[in-house]
């Protein structure tokens, strides 16, 4: 199997060209341009008019090769760009939150994130425990719940530039607390349906690595990277003392910045967190100085260019066929997209109550619908379970892995636009149809 | 074979780390900072220390599966990173090419390319027949020294800040006239070998199409562009004396240059073209207004991210193993390397005296020094040349084939620090270690 670089070439460009015109239709009518670009997705998966198939004709489908099925080359590609897209769209958020902002926050952040956890997974678990014998099942409906995809609501509060407003600082905090917090659970319940029993010392192990690592970086590094910065300049002040017509030498900031926000999603990745989670602490790292060294500019350019193709794969997770197939399906995932809607907005709204008992209704309000996509999360929980087998049976069904698909995608689609609406009624601030959504 | 998304962000991040520290070292001993980075993916495929071997740890091996050898995914995202850095460079030195530029020098830049192309032809074809009686061995190495590589001189011109220097400008007219006939060459070479006679039918439409292709771009497009971005304008400012509240949309023109870029790109490459032609095309249509559009900058940024790993991706083209196993080729190779410096520099340095015949030795050795590099072209080249088999033999040998790339990656190596040491001459310009090169 070798890359045909021509057909990537295209069906890079025909995506590209689809999401940010659809992107720019909705941004029109007032709705958030990620619902267009989602939109997109779905169709390129199921659109098939008599012999063709758009998936197929980009280059998307999976080949066979000696007998083996495999991802296709553009279909990498695009996966790649996709991770990448996100990565970088959190990595432009971290850059527009500093560590202040966040601590600030921070009592009524943890207790949103907490609430938003523990109330989704009750009520996943006890609703399947309701209609269907099996444990794991339970579990693992409970652990999609509880994901929180940032992507979604960072890009509204980014096309909305509301990025100061104190609702979004405790939305993005509670997000980064809800995925520590998801984590644990996803350990907890994937660890039981493999053993059987519950490892109290490995769950403590995952949950101490990952608090230590996003502390240590907001707290240690925020202060690395400007001392760095601050000997560079002073060492250059010297020498010009010494010699006026020396040119000073500055360090890249946009090439460490790039560095950092890879680095820090790998290692995101391997201690078990999100890519995105990393992605966000290095941005903070950079936030102090974002505007000084331009990073921002750099990084909205960069972000245009692939996080349209997130949206767009987020979409092509949606497999239509199966709800024509089975149309009994839809009646359960309606049900499970309420609870899932409900569940969030509840939960997060009762933790920023609990904290802040004077906290208007319209903050409240923001933040349950804020912290509501699940997005890409929810699904990568289910295909784990989906992989487990208990008892000669999948830890989630193949029925239970559509319907959460479709809930993730659903809340994905279905926040977006309250949430814009519920800023824009409070914030008196017009959707902006910023020139990154114009076309 | 499923993409290891984990696997591919820190291959990413290791070849983007060292190439940018190689390239800021280089630049810091005033050699062009791309050699740094060539070298850096030398190492990566050389480098073997007892059982480790760095391109097998950083993923990019070939892969196995079901008894089939094939491309590791992340060795896909690699080549395409490459080629879409090397798209972004040649889109960006476009946007500093306004179509009066190249019009300007448009007949020296003809005679350049022209006997830029028959001398390395015609001494290649000669040096081969005497050494070999195989007739397309010898045709073939003469299509492989016609070949230039302009993305290396528009990486070193940029770094110097030269783009506007008459020179740069000659250099890039030739690169894409020389690309063209390049593509000529290649037509009867292989269309000869494949079929054993010249069919001149299909050369002149090959020839028609992609002079078509190129003037179209160059007259008709450079003037629609502009056309639509003053009617949008237009359309405001109606609007604005009906209502001074309004709100100009702004189409996104940072978004609409990418589409035409990869756009270009595709269509260059269907037609037979490079696709960086078609990006340099895309890049002068947005030249006029580069600037007022801030172009410039967030294509400098996405540049940035990718063009590094283009020149990674060329260094590891060099199997140093076979030069290992065959002492003997190093001779010859010595001799090619050194015909193709002398015939480029004597054919593009005559082209440009016949048709300027004032023009001072120092400008004409620029231009044949800046037209030297073969880059990845010629090894393209020998890769055909490679795969097409006459009278039972392969139209390039083994042999051939490592000769012709090792003389591609010498002449890409030697040419950049001779140009920019006659270009600071002349010009008296520091080498300019741009932010871009510090680190």
């Amino acid at each position: 199997m070798e890359l045909d670089v021509e057909q990537v070439i295209l069906t890079l460009v025909i995506i590209f060209a689809l999401a940010k015109a659809a992107s720019y239709v909705f941004a029109r009518f007032g709705m958030p341009g990620l619902i267009g670009e989602i939109i997109i997705g779905i169709v390129i998966v199921n659109l098939t008019i008599g012999d063709f198939n758009l998936e197929s004709w980009l280059g998307l489908s999976p080949v066979t090769e000696g007998g083996v099925e495999s991802e296709s080359p553009t279909h990498m590609i695009l996966e790649m760009f996709s991770e990448l897209g996100v990565i970088f769209l959190l990595f432009t958020v971290g850059l527009e939150t500093k560590v202040k902002d966040l601590t600030a926050v921070g009592r009524t952040a943890f207790l949103v994130a907490l609430l938003g956890v523990l109330v989704p997974f009750f009520v996943g678990y006890a609703y399947v425990t309701m209609v269907d014998s099996n444990i794991y099942h339970a579990m693992f409906m409970g652990a999609a719940m509880v994901a929180t995809s940032v992507g979604i609501t960072a890009r509204v509060i980014k096309d909305l530039n509301l990025m100061d407003a104190r609702e979004s600082r405790i939305i993005i905090g509670a997000a980064v607390i809800d995925d520590i917090l998801g984590m644990i659970v996803l350990a907890i319940v994937s660890g039981m349906a493999e053993t059987g029993s519950l490892d109290l010392g490995n769950i403590v192990s995952i949950a101490l690595v990952s608090v230590v690592f996003v502390v240590a970086i907001i707290l240690v590094a925020a202060k690395l990277v400007p001392a760095f910065y601050k000997s560079v300049e002073e060492r250059n002040e010297a020498k010009l003392r010494e010699n006026p017509d020396y040119i000073r030498p500055r360090p890249n900031m946009f090439i460490l910045s790039v560095i950092a926000c890879l680095a820090f999603a790998y290692l995101a990745e391997i201690i078990g967190l999100a890519a995105i989670i990393g992605a966000f602490l290095a941005g903070m790292l950079f936030a102090e100085h974002a505007w000084e060294w331009k990073l921002e500019e750099r990084f909205e350019a960069v972000t245009t260019l692939f996080v349209s193709f997130f949206f767009v794969y987020v979409g092509m997770n949606v497999d239509l066929q199966a709800f024509v197939d089975k149309p009994a399906l839809i009646g359960t995932a309606v049900l499970v997209i309420i609870m899932a809607c409900l569940t969030k907005f509840i939960g997060c709204g009762l933790g920023a109550k609990v904290s802040e008992p004077h906290m208007p209704g319209s903050s409240l309000s923001i933040i349950g619908v804020g912290m509501m996509p699940r997005g890409e999360v929810g699904i990568i929980i289910a295909l784990i379970g989906l992989g487990i087998t208990v008892n000669g049976a999948s830890a989630v069904s193949a029925d239970m892995y559509n319907i959460i698909v479709l809930m993730c995608i659903a809340t994905t689609l279905i926040a977006p636009p309250i949430l814009s609406k519920l800023f824009r009624k409070k914030y008196h601030t017009e959707y902006v149809v910023t020139p990154e959504d114009r076309l």
